[in-house]
């Protein structure tokens, strides 16, 4: 089959064979979306050769068990052991020994198909188009906020970044009825904003110690220092990016002012498919453009243009 | 009045006036603790100018309301406006305009008398002895922690520190019934711990990424760094002491690991008295020594010595 390939900091197009593993699903990718991640992977943020890409909406071709045949899925990114102290804890994300669709150790989805277990499969509901689908384990990962911490409808919420994560994440947060302003440096991210009655607030303007939640979305360190000068003490910052290599902290000013700085990652799939189908989510006004596998590398340079959010790939 | 005055990192005794404010109360000391702040401020770590000290016990001599002349009493150390945003929805500890006993902009302890509004009072119940209730703002310091988290008597807890304030953490710890570990560098640190049924645990055998709750209380970047690699997925880093400069912080693996880091400062007061008032606690275990207040600056230095806990200072 055919696939987009990272290796050595460089992708390439080339031919592998089908990829299903023992005891899994082959699925059919129907549509991919390129992340950020995949961005920094291919910068050798992290150490990474394989398939890239892990957003996916595809049909299950092969599996065990044969009801899943034809199913039209989406699947999480984390493939576990559930055997390990975090797996039997009930942390399978966290999972010691995981391997990670396109990202760790496991072929990913910028390909003709790919493999995953049954038990990381979501049926998509009929009304959920693919370009919808697609955005499913992005959105999950905004909802991860959610899971952690209690935004409450009287919460001052303060958003930093409104990229591609960050919309998704500004459509949650809003749906809670907090008080939420989003910084975002685009017009296209502005415009995308106040179109959902989103407000947005100029970096300029966000008031030091004034706010109950800031999530940080840009994973830039002057996106971090903004979040941290706008939390108010004993608030919750989350972070919601990763970070290029270390970031200087004043722990103490963090420890003066008790705040609750919260690492959050992958979230949960059903409730970003139920959001999709009532339609309170609509993460495809972030489609930008679309191109075909053959056409990937294309589709990775126009990801990486400024201001660009979503590149959906097709195979 | 005699009182220590610290400017320009050194710290002299001299004579002052006494230093009643208007609606305040004004106490006489009875005993007074040294407490690493008081150790890092001569360090000159924060700036700051008047009379050192922020532990205390003492005596109301002049106050408006008359019902206190006479009280026995410990006092919380932020004086605060009760008029800004972080008074008013409750975190008076937080008061952006706060002052704060022998540490910003408020003469402390180490002197005959103190200045305290009515309002930051406890009276002292009879039974707990002054060498205990000079502990009551430590103490209150160390409850914090449960104030933000919930400890559950489940958890796998590694406390790293037992110094001033970690045998008082590590005490109130012990209450939950939590599996409790404390990282001890110091004979003196271990003997106290294993006296009361805590157990302790060699650096070398801290697993990593086992420990649900993790209090780091040394203050030191390698403290740090092993409660970091400690604590679990998802798991609560407490940091309990302030450091000194920045730290270098990996923000992605915190990010990767969604660990939920917490400042942690000043606490509650009225708990702390009642877990003494029933010797549930015991701080007096950590005198190490006691100096007239004419023998403040001897007494600093004993305070100083590797492995002394607490050294209390009596006008």
């Amino acid at each position: 089959m055919r696939a987009l390939w990272l290796e050595d900091n460089k992708i390439e197009l080339c031919e592998i064979p089908q990829p299903r593993k023992p005891n899994e699903a082959l699925v059919k990718i129907r549509k991919a979306g390129i992340c950020s991640t995949d961005l920094e992977l291919v910068k050798g943020y992290y150490p990474y050769t394989g398939v890239l890409g892990h957003e996916f909406v595809g049909e299950v071709l092969e599996a065990d068990d044969e009801s899943w045949i034809g199913q039209r899925v989406v699947g999480e990114i984390n493939a576990v052991c559930n055997q390990c102290e975090q797996c039997l804890n009930g942390r399978p994300t966290h999972c010691e020994n995981r391997t990670v669709l396109g990202i760790v150790n496991r072929d990913g989805t910028f390909a003709e198909f790919t493999s995953l277990p049954i038990a990381n499969l979501h049926k998509v509901p009929a009304s959920v188009p693919d370009e919808m689908a697609v955005f499913t384990e992005p959105l999950a990962a905004a909802l991860e906020i959610q899971e952690q911490i209690n935004v409450k409808p009287n919460d001052r919420v303060l958003l930093v970044g409104a990229g591609r994560l960050g919309q998704l994440i500004a459509q949650t947060l809003a749906l809670t009825g907090c008080d939420l302003r989003v910084v975002a440096r685009h017009k296209r991210q502005q415009e995308l904003l106040t179109a959902r009655g989103i407000r947005i607030i100029a970096e300029e303007e966000v008031q030091r110690w004034r706010w109950d939640v800031v999530v940080e979305a840009t994973g830039s360190p002057s996106g971090f220092t903004l979040a941290r000068q706008a939390v108010r003490p004993r608030g919750a910052l989350v972070l919601k990016s990763t970070y290029k290599g270390e970031i200087n902290v004043n722990f103490s000013s963090i420890v003066v002012d008790e705040i609750n700085l919260i690492g959050s990652r992958c979230g949960p799939f059903e409730p970003a498919l139920r959001l999709m189908e009532s339609k309170q989510v609509d993460p495809t006004v972030l489609i930008d453009d679309e191109f075909s596998l053959g056409d990937a590398i294309q589709a990775f340079e126009r990801a990486a243009q400024v201001g660009v959010l979503k590149v959906l790939i097709q195979p």
